[in-house]
Order: C-alpha cells, then sequence, then structure tokens
C-alpha cells in the first residue's frame, strides 16, 4: 500500500519554516507497514493545490493532508480537495454549532469566518477536533482513501491517532512487529561496534540506529506477509540479544522521553528532585515540568547563571569558586547538595559547564561540563567534555544529568 | 514563473530526517522574485522517482533536484530524470577522470561503481564539484530548466550559487521586497480583523498572518514585474499602516526570537534580569539561555515548584500564600520582588499558574496563570486565563512574559 503525505500551507515553503507533521505520520504508517515513500508540501494556491492533491490521488491508496482547514480564505484544503475528487462541498450547520460552542467555552463570540470550517466533502466522515475548531475529514473511496488533518501537531495528533486505528490500519495486510530499545551514556558509533554482529545476521528484522544528542535507540522493523508468530519471535529474539550486550545502558523500551522515565522511576520509589543548573539555564527543569503531574516528584530548582546565586541561594562558598572555579567538579557538588537542603528534596543534582561559543578560559573549553548528584546516601560527581553547538551541549548535558539518576536508581535497587 | 523543488533519498522519509536544502534554494530563489511553491521528498525508487519528476517538468518552468547522484545502485536521480524527460544517458569518458583525479588527491584508487556518476543527460551542462565526486547537470528546455544537484549541502550549496547567477537569476524578471513585523499580546483573529481592512486593499503585496503561541507574524511579500521602486514603496506604506495600527503590539521586524529582542533590548538598556518561574518550570530562562552570551543580562532564577522553595528562597509569606493561594497575583509579586532582591537584578520576573491539565481548583482554572514585573521603579501585575495543552500554556506564559518587559521598556522610554 502506497501513501502520499502533503502538507498545506505557504508558511512551510518559509526559509524558517519546514513540516514536521510528516514525521509523525510516517513513523505511525510504517508500525503498520505502510510505505509513505513521497511527500510534498505545497503553498497555499488553489490551483497548485488541486493539481498536487489530484496527482497523489491518482498515484496511492492513500492520501493524507495536513493544514489549509483553517477559517480564512487562505485555507484552501477543503476546496482543492473537493476539486480534485470532483466532490461537492456541502455546507454542515451542526458542525458550525460544535464550533461555537468551542469559542464559548473560551468565553469568546464565535468569529463569523470560523463558519467556513463547517464546509464537509460529500461522503466523509468528520472528525471531532478535541483541542481546537478545524474539524478532520475522511473520505473513503474505491482505489484510494482521503484523509483530511488540521495542521497544528497538537491538534493533528489525536485526530490521526484515532482515524488510524480505526481505518487506516486494518488496510495493511503486513504483520509488523517492532521493539525499540532507548540507551544513554554510549554514542552511536560505540552501539553499532558493540552489537553490529548481531543484528547483521537477521534480514528480518530490520536495525535501524537513530542517534539525538545523548539518548540512542535502536529500532527494530519486524515485517512479514506470512507467519506473525514468527515474525514475533525473530524480533524478540534479537531484540533481547542487543539490551543483554548494552545492559548498563539501557533506559527503557517504553514510548516515553527520559525525563518521563526518570520521573516516573523516582515516583515509584517515592523519591523528591531539585534541580541546581548553570549553563543548561533552567533546561532540565523545563523538560521535567513539561510532563504533567511532575510536581509531586520535582520540587523545583535554581537556574544558578551567576555566581552571586549560586552563593546566596545555594551557599556555594567563595573560597571554592576563586579555587576552582564556577565550572568545577567542586562547584557542582556544592550546588547538588545547596538545592537538595535547601528544597529538603532527597536527590539533588546540579549542571554547570560552558555551553559555548564564547566563556573558554585556559583548561576549560567549550563543552566542558561538571555534573553531580547529592542524596542522603551518596555523592556522586561526572565531568565530560561534549561536543556540538550551543543547544546540543546544554541537551547533552541535561542527558547525561538524567542518567546520572538513571545509574543511582539501578545501583539503589541492586 | 514556477519552481518546483524534488529531495531525494529514502532516509530523507525516516521519522527523525528532514531536508533542509529546499530551505536555502526557496531563500535564493525568493530573493529574485521565483516563487518555489511546491517541494516534494521522494525516496530512492526508480518508478515513483520518474512519476514525479515527470509531473514536474510538466508543471513548473524549473524543477531543481538535489540528491540521488551518488555512486551506489541506490542513486537514482540520473536515470529517473532520464527517463522522464525521454532523453538518453550518456557515458561521458572525460568525467570518469576528473572523479578519478579526484580520488587521488585524496590518495585513493577509485571504485569502479564511482564511474556511474559520468552518466550525463544528453545535452545537459555539466557542473563541476568542488568538494566531492558527483557533478550536477543542467537541463535548458524550451518549457522547462531541470538542475540536478548533489545532497550535502557542502556540495549543493557552491553548485547551485554558481549557476544560480549564471542562469537562473537572469531568467526572473520579478522584483521582490519582502517585510515581517512580530507582535505580542493580541490574537491571530484579533490581528486579521483590526488590519484586514488595510491589506485587502492591496493586490500586491500579498499578507499572511502566521500564529504561534502569543507571537503573531505578519508578512508582507512584495512582487512586481514593473517597477522595483513602486513595489518597494507599495509594501513599505501597507506595513508601515500595518505597524501605527498595531503599534501597541509590536515586538520588532528583526529576524531574532522574542526572548534575543527582549535580552538585546536589556542589554543596551544596562539592565539585568532574574525570573522567578512557577508553572513554566525554567522554560524561560531555558529559552533566555539558549542565546549566547545571555549571562551579562540574565543572572538566574528559581524554579519555584514547591511552596517551600517559594517561601524559603524568594521570601513568599505564608499568609499570602495561606490567603491567596500559589497562584495569585499576590504570590506572583512577591516572587518577583523576591528574586530581584536575592539576585540584585534591576528587573525580576514571575509567572506563576496551572498549566494543567490536572491542577485547577474553584474558581482557578487550568491556563490561569499570574505573572508579575518587579523593578525599583514600578511594579506590575497581570493575570490571564490561556488555552491550549500544558506545553501551549507554558509557551504562552512564557512570551506573555516576556510582553511585560517589552512594554515595561517601552514606558520607560516615554
Amino acid at each position: 500500500m502506497r501513501a502520499i503525505f502533503i502538507a498545506v500551507g505557504s508558511e512551510l515553503l518559509e526559509k524558517d519554516r519546514l513540516d514536521t507533521n510528516s514525521l509523525y505520520v510516517a513513523r505511525k504508517l510504517r508500525e503498520k507497514g505502510i510505505l509513505m515513500d513521497l511527500k510534498m508540501t505545497v503553498g497555499d494556491d488553489l490551483d497548485n493545490l488541486t493539481w498536487v492533491i489530484k496527482n497523489a490521488y491518482k498515484r496511492a491508496q492513500l492520501v493524507i493532508i495536513t493544514g489549509g482547514l483553517g477559517p480564512t480564505e487562505d485555507d484552501l484544503t477543503r476546496e482543492g480537495t473537493a476539486n480534485a475528487l470532483k466532490k461537492e462541498l456541502v455546507f454542515q450547520e451542526e458542525i458550525v454549532e460544535q464550533i461555537r460552542s468551542v469559542f464559548e467555552k473560551r468565553g469568546i463570540q464565535m468569529p463569523d469566518i470560523n463558519a467556513r470550517q463547517a464546509f464537509i466533502i460529500k461522503g466523509a466522515e468528520v472528525l471531532p477536533n478535541s483541542v481546537g475548531t478545524a474539524p478532520g475529514q475522511y473520505i473513503e473511496d474505491k482505489s484510494c482513501n482521503v484523509l483530511l488533518l488540521p495542521g497544528p501537531p497538537r491538534e493533528m495528533q489525536p485526530m490521526f491517532d484515532d482515524i488510524f486505528i480505526r481505518k487506516i490500519a486494518p488496510l495493511s495486510n503486513f504483520h509488523i512487529h517492532t521493539r525499540c530499545l532507548k540507551f544513554s551514556g554510549i554514542t552511536e558509533s560505540e552501539t553499532d561496534s558493540r552489537i553490529s554482529d548481531l543484528y547483521s545476521k537477521y534480514n528480518n528484522p530490520r536495525t535501524t540506529i537513530l542517534a539525538s544528542p545523548g539518548i540512542i535507540e535502536v529500532h527494530l522493523l519486524g515485517r512479514s506477509k506470512k507467519s506473525p508468530e514468527e515474525n514475533k519471535k525473530t524480533t524478540d529474539s534479537l531484540a533481547e540479544k542487543i539490551k543483554e550486550r548494552l545492559a548498563e545502558y539501557f533506559i527503557t523500551e517504553k514510548d516515553i522521553s527520559f525525563e518521563q522515565y526518570i520521573l516516573e522511576e523516582l515516583r515509584s520509589n517515592h523519591l523528591t528532585l531539585s534541580t541546581a543548573e548553570s549553563c543548561t539555564g533552567g533546561g532540565l527543569g523545563n523538560r521535567i515540568t513539561n510532563i504533567p503531574g511532575s510536581s509531586d516528584v520535582f520540587l523545583g530548582g535554581v537556574i544558578a547563571y551567576s555566581n552571586e546565586l549560586k552563593m546566596k541561594i545555594l551557599g556555594v562558598s567563595k573560597g571554592i569558586l576563586e579555587k576552582y572555579g564556577a565550572v568545577s567538579k567542586q562547584t557542582a557538588q556544592q550546588m547538588a547538595q545547596g538545592i537538595r537542603e535547601k528544597s529538603h528534596s532527597d536527590i539533588g543534582v546540579a549542571i554547570t559547564g560552558i555551553a559555548g561559543p564564547t566563556g573558554a578560559t585556559k583548561g576549560k573549553p567549550v563543552g566542558l561540563v561538571c555534573l553531580h548528584l547529592s542524596s542522603l546516601k551518596t555523592e556522586q560527581g561526572s565531568q565530560k567534555i561534549f561536543s556540538g553547538d550551543r543547544q546540543v551541549i546544554k541537551t547533552r548535558s541535561e542527558n547525561f544529568c538524567l542518567n546520572l539518576i538513571r545509574k543511582y536508581l539501578k545501583q539503589r535497587k541492586n
């Protein structure tokens, strides 16, 4: 089955914007063995849009279109699809009422233009929008199904998930079994050299190693038209071998972020956390507090960017700062201890480093980061030199800090 | 003149990869008034690739293809283009010699497969590769010109720059003038309703309103075949009218983030900043510290997630917390004052709110956020109910806080 993805919106052709919805959709499709082998980005131009949709419709068995469902005159996906499929647009009064009620909940009167969002391709299933106002549409057809989704990812994703499970996944005749193993504290090339003798023996599943700063994912995609049992067995067998080989770096197989994994582990251990961040500037706190309900574990932290704050709030001593500098194991330790004591948390972690591009001094290059974990029972410090630009060094530092916590929790278990 | 961009490579359809060559090409084209209103990403599949190129060739006056010019069997752009344009591929011995000499300079013998790179579309101009081995190709044709470029940006860019100046730019007879105005403190629909009477009078420039949580951008694209002066004048005239109409919300026209704008304004006013964040959990500090050199303005902050930290570090009084609660104007004020005093900054800002999805109480819904700015001269509080999910509420709160600072700096000037 061939799927074509179309992102609609002139803003996605601007010099600093890229469609990312296709990444989300491609991943989900792939899990069911549906190949998205072409994606397109098209501006808000009716003629062009119609042409693109018409061609995709002729070519593929599934066309997924995101964006252009808003209320303004620039939003032309409904019209373009109707033209391309040679179907009528029908105005549905009950959808206007739904949109109106979304606005009323926000205490705003619905602007008249939003009524445009109630035009539906004749015969389409209307997909309710749990987050915004634009409903999606799903048109089932003999040769090709067409799915219209809103552009904002937070509106698009739940809508796609729902229709994917109900209608799209069942269209695939492949048996798919996937495993995704996450690791930290090991590089991409180290990972590859340590497991290539394992995965190269297998034609199925296909193994892919994906690296992001501080985190390595090993994806196994088992795909078979014949036996689902055999496919699962082979894939699982390779997954277990890889997990065993890299056990000390293993985080989780759950589809959650590293920070969410750590938060859940801390919660189940009834431990609280606080942070003292210098070079990451609140990045770790930000990631942790992105997770709903984090406040029972995460008590807070200090962004100790200036030396004065390090001393005044965290109690880092002037002597340590003068003798070893702000980026030192000693300062990191006092920061971690300071925030743990101030907040009465079980664990305090600290990050201090040089994220660059400026700030390097003699003996302290850009990328040097000192980290520390302080608990009632243990003090653990670490020091690394990370490569990459400012953002990458920040992210690597945050993940390295999360990995300190992971290792601490693991030791604690043993 | 219509241009279509095609990125070739199955790796660009993976879940964490995106083509970025199109951004570089689009920017250059736009400077000469050539509209790239469609871009596509296609995998290494000959049938699919041929189909895509054939359709683009029929549709556009310029087709730019990057990638798929390597030496392996996966590299099918040459073949796909030849098929689509119904032209022959010709093997050119002198190109093999050039490739061989590139390898020899590196002290390596040319692998046999690299000879594949010497197949040229009949009649194409061969574009030398100053960095790698794959030559580019430029096919001039009555209805549509086709440009084949290597995928790696460092090979693609110099080759594109050369052919762009020599052959492509002269094809354009458009003059372009753009303006981008950024606003905060106003919604997308409010913006539209307040300026639609202005921009709807203009066929040129084209006006686009782009919204992200807490920030509105108004893009004007002036495009004219006739007089560049007239085009600039019309575009600027509309831009100034819009700016005047929405003056109180205007941030900047610079191509920088809101936080960078605020940082630069603070720096030029010789003011320092500190933050006290509850619901945003370090998100504001993180954004500010993403900017290189932020440490001269930003002294640091506190992520006061727990009430204990609010009291202990920021000096929020127990009485205030008990009487008004953690999410209140009063608490926000004490947080802002507390961090300002602790850090000795000129400005202290505070954010406390309910980012959701849980945490709402009677009279305090999810999305309620209290903000405060404290300086030696002024105390300014504000309260809002933001819509959206947790992430969006966090981002809106951060931008609203940046907007408090913007307004404060503006008042200070007057």
